[in-house]
């Protein structure tokens, strides 16, 4: 991290698919400088450009994923999970000592409606048995439907569950949550994102079932 | 099944806890006769007498689980983690054509706030493999806390999310999330389960940081 208490550059590596371009945004109306990452520099720019103008911004740039990773004080990762480990390995040097946001779900196509646990039994856990203890993995995002990141006619109706073995690194990803519009919670310790992430294949059939576009969970009983 | 469209009589094994009484109570405030099954016989017919009396109501028993399951339309099981597989044993052949509702969370103390999947990634997984395709299990109610339950002073802001491979069967126990005064959603196949389940570590973490006393969840963005 270039400072420690001040994080202003997020990358978002895969930040040209919804997830990520909807992140983006959202960071972006709020002030922080956002590089989107993706494996060609030239369609990471154009989704930069494009973003910028649909959504007023200018603090949007793009590029490859190693140098986006290298120049951000926290990364942020939505890649299909099919990519999940091949972008780990390319931007490993350049997270040390960064903190690593996983937005990972470990579908695996046909059955995204299905949990299919992988082997590590969540991406997050597999990326930081990967990274290794000099980057701190935090799991979020994981249940937020694009759509409403990318709109910003509502409100979102969805809470974002927060897990991650270090506190430090968690209260900078909840103060990253509050930023990009959604109430943060801290909910546990990054073992706990078996959970979280298993939960969006449940909500991608609940769309389905119900005929939702984008199902989000609210943690309702809390003195919040 | 005595009558195959027509449930009246449930079972709760493990009735004497907290959750297996607050659902005994909302079944019998809807008109179901409930066996509390226990161990102890004994001990069962204390709880439904004591139900009985605290609620007003006078359609719950008490028996063995034995006698219990066998003497049920549908059987409900919500004892801890660790009674899981024994109780299964005893009473395998009552639940024979059934439908077992598991509402078991795979806890296992002291770390109840953690994520810790069981061999069978899934208690209800685990119920499913060992009583065969003869008993449908769906798994419902793992995230909805007892303190709820047992109070019918306000509505209970928490959805059941209900997994299972029998349509019929969830059908089934959707209707008694109904008539238990929560929404139930069908949350598509038993292996689903996983998700469900290992929220609950998440919600116990939730009310101890945040002070609740009963955390649950509601589904966001469906057109319900």
């Amino acid at each position: 991290m270039t400072d420690d208490n001040l994080i202003m550059t997020l990358a978002i590596l895969g930040g040209t698919g919804s997830e990520g371009s909807g992140l983006a945004v959202r960071w972006a109306a709020s002030g922080y400088r956002v590089i989107i990452g993706s494996r060609s520099a030239e369609r990471a720019q154009a989704k930069a450009d494009e973003l910028n103008a649909t959504f007023d911004a200018g603090n949007i740039c793009g590029m490859g994923n190693v140098e986006a990773a290298a120049r951000a004080d926290l990364v942020v990762l939505t890649v299909p999970y099919a990519a999940h480990q091949e972008t780990l390995e390319v931007v490993r040097e350049g997270l040390q000592g960064k903190i690593l946001v996983d937005v990972t779900v470990p579908l695996k196509p046909p059955k995204i409606r299905t949990v299919q646990l992988p082997d590590g039994q969540s991406a997050a856990l597999e990326a930081q048995a990967f990274l290794g203890d000099t980057v701190r993995v935090v799991a979020a995002f994981q249940n937020i439907s694009a759509e409403h990141l990318l709109n910003f006619d509502h409100p979102i109706e969805c809470d974002v569950l927060v897990c991650g073995d270090s506190k430090e690194a968690k209260a900078e990803v909840l103060r990253l949550v509050e930023a990009a519009g959604m109430r943060g919670l801290d909910a546990g310790l990054l073992q706990n994102a078996i959970a979280v992430e298993s939960l969006t294949p449940i909500l991608l059939g609940l769309n389905s079932r119900y005929k939702g576009r984008g199902a989000g969970i609210r943690i309702t009983g809390l003195d919040l």
